[in-house]
């Protein structure tokens, strides 16, 4: 079997797969033992994702030991961040700190780079994926939305309200607005690099689309992510997932996106989503907390999920990262249940 | 003037206020130089908020600072709970923590209590906060919605994931269905005792009601506000206020609750709101972020809600706390901005 039967690539192309697919946010991750292993060897988190070997050694865990449907990259959203200029550092259990952060009326302009050559390191780690993946497993590659990654860029890290970057949205809408395009275009460099470096698909994570307004997200972010895709477009044609977190806040405003993919978190039915898009593919949406829960529970949460995904593709997943404390045979028992399913087919127009 | 010409209570009660009606959610708070200077005077909070004198020093001052149509009770969310059981101290720039949190399947059963007897210092604060505020403006006492109350006695405090009680959640709705249910109880019972002591509406704060799927809400959660709600009535007939922040997610779930007034978040616009509660009163629900723009971006987000607001009462508000770094003179623009509409009126049904 090859890439080309693909359940999870037959989905992302918006065709019946034949079995539906699933794949784990973070699931290269701490909650592994196997993963832990491999993170001891080094002292910190940005010297184990730029080296190639480690990451392809992580991305292949979780398809190994849980039978996913694809592998994704192990790297991070705010690679892109150091070649802008920042100073950027993971300390443990804090999560990434920015010691120069961007500030409103500071005057500096974030530097164009070629991704090429400042982020090597993360196509290599692409390359050694590809290479230690059997041949039938899609990698995915991927990078953060630009107002994600502008969170951190302006707050510098270390909360999760991100008042500084949300009061320069409303302070100076189009000044903040260039900052969004500056960073939209490296990374649509960035992700096609990683196209061309052997992924079979890209996630463009949003995970801070819901903490702003609608109206706000319409106004001033929606166009760089709008930007983002068509420079991809023009680069690459596999397929684009867009995962928002907070995504019930904004699926009015994401429905006209051209992501070949929408992906939700667990604060939404899939029932809502399917109604916002149609028969375009759905990827989510367990709450990361259901792998908690006795394994008939999980189950019925899987069918539950099945239902209301009906009408077109579905890639299960969780509806946001996998928690450092979940149990694997909790995550077993819902892949499993995943893959025990018939795929969605209802309503689908084929 | 007295309170029956209250432009707050006017729109509460769904009638035309004689203008719009603005409060702002922790409007006694770190932002005032004037509260400062009160809670320098107490070692740690929960003796600042078991001072009735001082509680009703601080419920004053946004009603003289700011001129807002609504005083709101200065104390906490969760003073139920050391009657509960729980061991609640509140650390500096930590938030609350429970030494002693309940467990799912540690057998512990939360007793009920007498909130007149426990809670006395809450309605003696009602009672010192009501004979200090000028005759006209009204008094809203408060309480936590059980799931919000439940996430701190679970989790403990500490984080804003609350992934123990999402997990109880999954793993055992109806064992902790039963503590959502006894929390309902004894904070109807405070509730009914506010309004006693002197309070003239009265707000329950579903401050996490936007972490869970809508489908666990509406099945576990929502029978413990619905019990909440109705038990009250019983007692009172003063105008309940349901908060939701992260509303977007449950709005279609929350449509049919029995409160007066749905206040929102900012994540969602008013107009989607009204769509939603049709003519009842809507609360909200400016990004706290936003008093940090430039007046005249207020003076816009101002007109824009209060258009979107249209059809039905609008009690205008943020969306959330306001933040220690919020400065007051925004704060005064926007409290101004909206004293100078004219009320909603198009489509009300009177």
């Amino acid at each position: 079997m090859g890439l080309a039967e693909s359940p999870f690539l037959q989905a992302c192309a918006g065709r019946i797969p034949s079995r539906t697919p699933v794949w784990i946010l973070r699931q290269a991750g701490r909650y592994l033992p196997e993963y832990r292993a491999v993170r001891s060897r080094f002292p910190d988190f940005l010297s184990f994702i730029r080296t190639p070997e480690a990451c392809a050694q992580v991305t292949c865990q979780p398809v190994d030991i849980l039978g996913v449907d694809a592998a994704i990259l192990f790297s991070d959203i705010l690679t892109v961040l150091p070649p802008l200029g920042f100073d950027l550092a993971f300390r443990e259990g804090e999560g990434p700190r920015i010691s120069n952060p961007l500030r409103s009326g500071d005057g500096r302009e974030l530097p164009l780079f070629d991704p090429v050559a400042e982020l090597g390191y993360v196509h290599d780690a692409v390359r050694a994926c590809r290479a230690a993946l059997p041949p039938r497993t899609p990698l995915i590659g991927f990078a953060g939305a630009p107002w994600t990654v502008a969170c951190y860029a302006v707050d510098g890290g270390g909360g999760k309200e991100f008042s500084r970057t949300r009061a320069w949205l409303h302070s100076d809408p189009s000044g903040f607005a260039k900052v969004l395009e500056r960073i939209a275009d490296v990374t649509a460099d960035h992700l096609a690099a990683q196209a061309q470096a052997g992924c079979q698909a890209l996630q463009i994570f949003e995970s801070w689309g819901g903490i702003v307004a609608p109206s706000d997200y319409r106004r001033v972010i929606l166009p760089s992510v709008e930007r983002l895709i068509a420079r991809l477009r023009e680069r690459t044609d596999i397929p684009v997932i867009f995962y928002c977190n907070g995504a019930s806040t904004l699926l009015g405003v994401l429905d006209g996106l051209p992501a070949d993919v929408m992906a939700i978190d667990w604060r939404m039915s899939l029932s809502v989503a399917r109604a916002h898009v149609g028969p375009r593919p759905l990827q989510g949406n367990f709450d990361p907390c259901l792998l908690h829960a006795p394994h008939d529970a999980i189950r019925k949460a899987v069918s539950l999920a099945h239902a209301q995904a009906a009408g077109g593709p579905w890639i299960a997943n969780l509806g946001h990262g996998i928690m450092p404390d979940a149990p694997v045979a909790g995550l077993k028992a819902l892949v499993d249940a995943v893959h025990a399913l018939p795929p969605v087919v209802a309503e689908i127009e084929d």
